[in-house]
C-alpha cells in the first residue's frame, strides 16, 4: 500500500521527505496545550539518575503525533532551499499516547500530501490535492478498498453563516457540529444551546446548514442563498460576503472535480474538522458501505500554520490514516498476500555436495530479476516441496532433472498446477501470475 | 538506497517485516544492564501528573536501539506461524540516546537480514548471509560506495586459542582485542595484562592471532596450526578441538565465498565484536579507502538470542548502518540527486482559463506512467521555466505550441538540451536519461 501511494504521489510531482521521529515539546504543544496524547522521551541515564523531571516540557523531545507539525518546522528550516509552492509527500509512523482500542492505535502510519506556498498559495490546489488523494485511494481498490468520496466544506462559508445568524463562538459551533455523526443532531442541538449561546432557532439553522449537500456549484449556490433568505441573512452583510468567498471556493472545487473525475468530490456542509488551524477548505473522505470507519482521509487549507517573522506559509494538505485502512482491508475486505515469501522459485538441493550448484542456479535466476531461495537442507524432496508450499513459493527447481541424474537437464515444477518442464536457468521465466507476491481480496 | 537493498533482499527470498518502534524495558535491558543509551517513553499526562517515575523500568516502554531485540521477540511471538528457517529483512529507524557527533546519530536507519532456525540452523547460512550483504553493497556502488570486503572470524576459534594459552577470561580478551583499530596493539597488550590476567607471552600470542588474515581455507589452517605449534597448544587438547570447529567453519566460509564471489570475504582474526551474544562466526565489513568509517556492516551467528522454554532459535544475521553510509555518499563520494522533483514534465499554463486543459495533459502523461507537474500560476513563460529548472524538471510542455495558438499542436521542450518538438500527450515519452530521478556521483 505504501509503495502504491508513493507511486501516485510521485506521478503527481510530489517530493518525498522524511523527518526525524521527534520534535521539541514546544513545537508539539503550540499554544501551551497539554491535553494532547503525546509521548515524551527520557534518556535511561537521566531516569536512573532521577533527573527526568528537571527539564521543562518545552525543552524536552517527544514523538510526533502527526506529519503536519514536522512539515511546518521543515518548511521554516529549509525555506531558503525550497522552490515554492512546495509539494511534498510523507509517509511515516506517528505516535499517540492513547488507550489502544479497535481502530485506535498508539503507533500508526500516516500518508500525507501537502502543498505549501511562500506568502501566498493559489486556490486551484484546493481541488487538485483532494483529487490526488482520490486517485491514490482509487489505486488501493485493488486491495479491497471500496470507492471513496471526498466530502468538502469551507470554513469561511460556515463562519459567515453562523455570524449572519448572530452567533459569535464560531470555533465552538464548529466543534459541536463536528460531533453530528457521533452523537446525532438532537444532542448537537442541545450542546449548541448550552455551550455556544445559540437559541433554538439559531441551533436549528446550524443543523439545517449541516444537512446540506450539493453535487455541483449551481446547486450549492442556490441552496445556500435559499437558506440565507429563510434565516434573514442579508446579501449585503459582511457575514454573507465572508460566506460567499467560501461558497465560491467550494463551488469551484466540486465543479472542477466533476470535470476531471465525476462523483469524486461532493459539497457536504456538516464537515467541520475539529482542528482550529484550518482557515478555508476542509475535507473528509468516506468509503462506500464503511460509514462506521469514519473519515479515512482528512485535511484542509491552513493559512497560518507555519510562519517566520512576517512571512507566512499557507498550505493545503490531506492525510490518510493508513493503519486503519490496512485493518479494514485485512478484517473486512479479507485481503491476503498471495504468498509469504517474495521468492518465485525454491531451488532444491539433492545433497549438501550439490548445494554450490543449487546456489549457482539461484544466482542465475536472480541475475534476471527472478527472486529465488535455496532449500535449507538436503532433506527428502517431499519435505523441500512442503517448505516451498508453506512459504507459498510457486515453483520448485530440480537440478539435473527430477531424480538427480548427473548431466540431465534441470526441471522446474509449478507446485500449484503440478506442471513440470525442462528449464534453462538462463532463459526460463515464471508465468506472470506467479512471478511476484501480490494481494487477493475476498473470502 | 532503501529500495535497492530491499530489492536485493527480496531477490534472495528474504521476507520483510516491520516491528513497532518500542519494546518493553525488560526486553531492551536483558540481564538488567542499564548502561545502554536507550530512550524511555512517558505519556505527557503522566509527566504533568508527576507520575513518571512510578513505573519500574522493566515495565516501561522504550525505543528499540537495534533490530535484533525486536526480531527475537517477533520470532517467539509468531513461532507457530513461521516456516523455519525464517529469512527476514527489516529496514527501520533505531534510536540511541548518545551525544550526537559526526557519524554518531541518535536516530538512524539500520538494514538487517537474519535467518533464524527452530532448534538448529545449518552452517551454510554463515556464508550465504554475508554474500547477500556483499551483493547488496555491490548494488550501492552505483551511488558512490567503494568496494566492500567482509572480514570474518569465529568465536570458537578465538576462544579455543585463548584457552589453549591458559587464559580463562575469554569475554574480557575479546573485548580488549576489539579495540585494536581504535587504540593500537600496544595499548591492547597493556590491557590484556592489566584487565584479563595475561602475562606478556600470552598477550603477545593473542596479538599474533589477531594479526592473522587468510584468503582461503588451506592458508588459514596452515597459519593457525603453525601458531598453535609455536605457542604449545597441543592438537589433542580440548582447546584445540574447540578452535578447530571454528577454523573449519571459517575455512568453509572463505572457500565458498571465493567460489561464488572471489575477493568478497577474507578471514581476519582480529574481528572480535564487542557484543557477547555471538557464539560462532562474526563479521565486519570495510570499504576500500574508507578505513576511518570503520565497519559498515556487522553481525554474526548467535545460538542463544531467542528461546522459549527449552526451545532455542539460533540465528545468523548482519546489519548495515545505513545512515552513516548515506552520510559517506553525500559528503565523501559527493552523490547528488539528479533532480529535486520526481516529475519529468512541467505542463505550462498560458492563463488560468487554460488550467483545466493543462491538467488534462498532465493526467494523460501520468496515465502512461510519466510523472508530471503543472505550473503553479499562469506566470510569464520564463518564470514557469525557471520553476521547472529549480526543481530539476527536464521537460516543459506547451499546450497549443510555443505561443498559445488555439488548435495548434502541443510542443515539449527539453530545458537541459534546448530541444523542442511537437508532441502528442498520448504517445510522447521522455528520453531514458531524463525519465526518472536518479543519483550522480562525483564533484
Amino acid at each position: 500500500m505504501i509503495d502504491t501511494l508513493r507511486g501516485i504521489f510521485e506521478l503527481n510531482g510530489f517530493i518525498g521527505i522524511e523527518t526525524r521521529a521527534v520534535e521539541t515539546g514546544a513545537s508539539l504543544l503550540k499554544k501551551g496545550e497539554t491535553s494532547k496524547e503525546i509521548y515524551l522521551l527520557s534518556r535511561l541515564q537521566e531516569v536512573t539518575a532521577g533527573e527526568e523531571n528537571d527539564t521543562p516540557i518545552d525543552e524536552r523531545i517527544g514523538l510526533h503525533f502527526d506529519l503536519t507539525v514536522p512539515l511546518s518546522r521543515y518548511v521554516v528550516e529549509h525555506s531558503g532551499d525550497i522552490a515554492f509552492p512546495f509539494k511534498r509527500w510523507q509517509i511515516q509512523k506517528v505516535w499517540r499516547g492513547e488507550r489502544p482500542q479497535e481502530g485506535r492505535y498508539r503507533e500508526f502510519v500516516q500518508a500525507d500530501i501537502d502543498v505549501v506556498g511562500n506568502g501566498s498559495l493559489p486556490e486551484h490546489y484546493e481541488v487538485e490535492l483532494p483529487l490526488v488523494m482520490v486517485s491514490a485511494l482509487e489505486a488501493l481498490r485493488a486491495y479491497g478498498l471500496p470507492k471513496a468520496t471526498v466530502h468538502a466544506n469551507n470554513r469561511k462559508l460556515s463562519e459567515g453563516f453562523y455570524r449572519g445568524l448572530g452567533l459569535t463562538d464560531v470555533e465552538g459551533v464548529l466543534r459541536e457540529i463536528d460531533k453530528i455523526d457521533k452523537i446525532g443532531p438532537d444532542e448537537v442541538t442541545k450542546l449548541l444551546v448550552s455551550e455556544c449561546g445559540a437559541d433554538e432557532a439559531q441551533a436549528a439553522a446550524c443543523l439545517e446548514l449541516a444537512d446540506m449537500t450539493a453535487g455541483d456549484g449551481d446547486e450549492l449556490r442556490a441552496k445556500f442563498d435559499d437558506l440565507c433568505g429563510r434565516h434573514g441573512i442579508a446579501k449585503d452583510s459582511d457575514a454573507y460576503a465572508l460566506a460567499s468567498e467560501g461558497v465560491a471556493t467550494l463551488a469551484m472545487i466540486v465543479d472542477e472535480a466533476a470535470a476531471i473525475r465525476p462523483g469524486s468530490v461532493i459539497a457536504d456542509l456538516k464537515i467541520a474538522r475539529g482542528l482550529d488551524y484550518y482557515t478555508g477548505s476542509v475535507y473528509e473522505t468516506f468509503l462506500d458501505g464503511a460509514a462506521s470507519l469514519g473519515s479515512i482521509c482528512s485535511g484542509g487549507r491552513y493559512d497560518n500554520l507555519a510562519s517566520q517573522g512576517n512571512r507566512k506559509y499557507p498550505g493545503v494538505g490531506l492525510s490518510i490514516g493508513l493503519s486503519r485502512l490496512v485493518s479494514y482491508m485485512l478484517h473486512t475486505a479479507h485481503a491476503t498476500a498471495t504468498r509469504v515469501s517474495p521468492a518465485a522459485v525454491l531451488v532444491a538441493v539433492w545433497n549438501e555436495d550439490g548445494r554450490l550448484e543449487s546456489n549457482r542456479i539461484a544466482a542465475a535466476l536472480r541475475a534476471r530479476g527472478i527472486a529465488a531461495d535455496v532449500a535449507p537442507t538436503a532433506a527428502k524432496l517431499g519435505k523441500q516441496i512442503k517448505y516451498a508450499d508453506k512459504l507459498g513459493i510457486p515453483y520448485v527447481w530440480f537440478p539435473n532433472g527430477a531424480e538427480d541424474k548427473d548431466g540431465a537437464a534441470d526441471e522446474v515444477k509449478n507446485i500449484v498446477t503440478g506442471d513440470q518442464v525442462q528449464a534453462d536457468r538462463d532463459a526460463w521465466v515464471p508465468a506472470d501470475e506467479y512471478a511476484r507476491q501480490s494481494v487477493t481480496v475476498g473470502d
